[in-house]
């Protein structure tokens, strides 16, 4: 199985609702450096996984679409709790869509945010 | 799947048995960044895998019991060879007991100890 | 000169006032990894810059008045563009404040703020 | 499942073919750092997956034979697009030749080759 | 003093004279992460030492003019010997030149070439 | 001003005496990751500050030297309080003189050491 794997990020803001949260519960916000790793069996003519310029533009205008905004006023992410875990899920079907055509010989997709030096999050799922 | 990661660290002394290990047969030490990785199927109410503080706090706990000794002297380690590899399944079975209910609905526990910048271990285990 | 760092890290919403910050200029947040560097050009009778955990502490105590804030809304930062580099400067600030006795034997302090895997801002100043 | 990962680096230069690359059809290089993990499902007599020496010299020898090379010239990638993901492969397979019978009681071999701070690429096979 | 650091990075492939370099005299390559760090006495009007998105693409386009090319035949460098510390150089000195009217009020400059994970040098001067 | 850094790494076991220290009064380790970095005003004829091969191999000999012991127990080190901050200064030290005639045209040396992802200490002198 090869891999491939783009790093970028993004800055938002938000608050989580439900007690476990604790201060998180106030408007606050998180600089999320995101890693996207596409799977593959075998390699395509070219030798690659998916072209990594192909694959950092995607993972740029997704990250475009969420960053620099508060996502508590966003009506696409309305009545969702934005956790770390929640938003990894977010980036990454967002991503198999805008990839289309191009996701297609891809086998699996893995999305990281990591949201400290000591904290991070993954949502991986099938292509 | 999804996944949450905290880390922390923990310094220790040990000394390692067998020809193999060369100096380290020696008492030395090491600091190990520890990663601690908790895996679940689905979200739960509040879209979390796991409250982030408790498994920092629970991480924190185990490796303050391990942390801070010379290895070679604990009675709970007596006839163990403290390896990396070793010290990763110690600190997950620990981090597993400590958790206890709170780990209920995880699938999994992946331990990675960092013994410098150029080599790590990991042990993996069902929950 | 000697010099002893501690890292930690805040997770904040703001807004920046001035065009240049173009979409910045929208609610937003970060991480901030934050490391503080304590300088001394001899060390103490225990052989240190300074006590780790003490700095550590006041660090935390420091960051501690500003995380899961929106900046934007707190007091003492009224009528200020919280820049990076402000930050920084206000962070150094109030941990020279923090450490009072403690800081008397050192001579200088930096504090690193990083906003993401690729841009990060320094404040120096002396003690 | 326990894993043992030792990192090193090896410098070369290259070309690729094909449009999709871009500008990297020109003669350029790359500095690879490379992690080798060696997975096992149960330790040996030392505790150990494998022995971080053997593995970490292994390791060097395969690097030894690519780095500070022009790879376009290589006999052996002769017809071959060394692209990160292609390269990862030949790692990968001469690194478990190289082991030989040292790989014995291991289960698999990952090899993950990092290009730059934003990307990377990985091949996993088993032994 | 402040500063503000923003990083990038850069593909190239070259060959070193000298007999100093062993192995690297051989046309090889390597990948530069770059980081470019400003600094500035006093804070501007919007509270910033430069404009992290103008720095950012200031050190694109001096990057883009250097990546994905074999130095060797590059004019603009002949009779150099385009050593880690003779780029980091040639990166400040072109960065300068970029940014032009905009490093008006900055006091100085420092450019880092992360040769690989275990070597990196670095290049300061005034502005 | 010009610098190289290079990185390796070493594992100790030692104790700390003074009530500041807490728990690491008790025998413990650390792996210190170790940045020695060289300073220079201008090139020599290679283009260079010193050559990488000459410094990584001096760090090496010198961390050699007090890697994989227990630091309590060297006579060298005998009365000394081994603190990040002295071994900052003796790694310096010993790597001055260890580099002897090699060092002739280097104006100083940065010595950092990394105790954990979070804490590390520095000495810096002239040569």
């Amino acid at each position: 199985m090869f891999s491939v794997t783009v790093r970028d990020h993004m800055m938002i803001a938000h608050s989580l609702r439900g007690e476990v949260f604790g201060p998180a519960q106030r408007l606050h916000g998180a600089t999320y450096g995101v890693d996207a790793t596409f799977r593959r069996a075998t390699l395509d003519a070219d030798g690659i996984v998916i072209d990594i310029g192909v694959a950092a533009e995607a993972l740029r205008a997704v990250l475009g679409e969420l960053g620099y905004r508060n996502l508590d006023d966003e009506p696409a992410l309305a009545g969702m709790n934005t956790t770390t875990e929640t938003l990894a899920r977010v980036v990454a079907d967002r991503l198999a869509d805008a990839l289309g055509e191009a996701a297609r010989d891809l086998d699996g997709l893995l999305v990281t945010l990591h949201e400290s030096h000591v904290a991070w999050a993954s949502y991986e799922r099938a292509l």
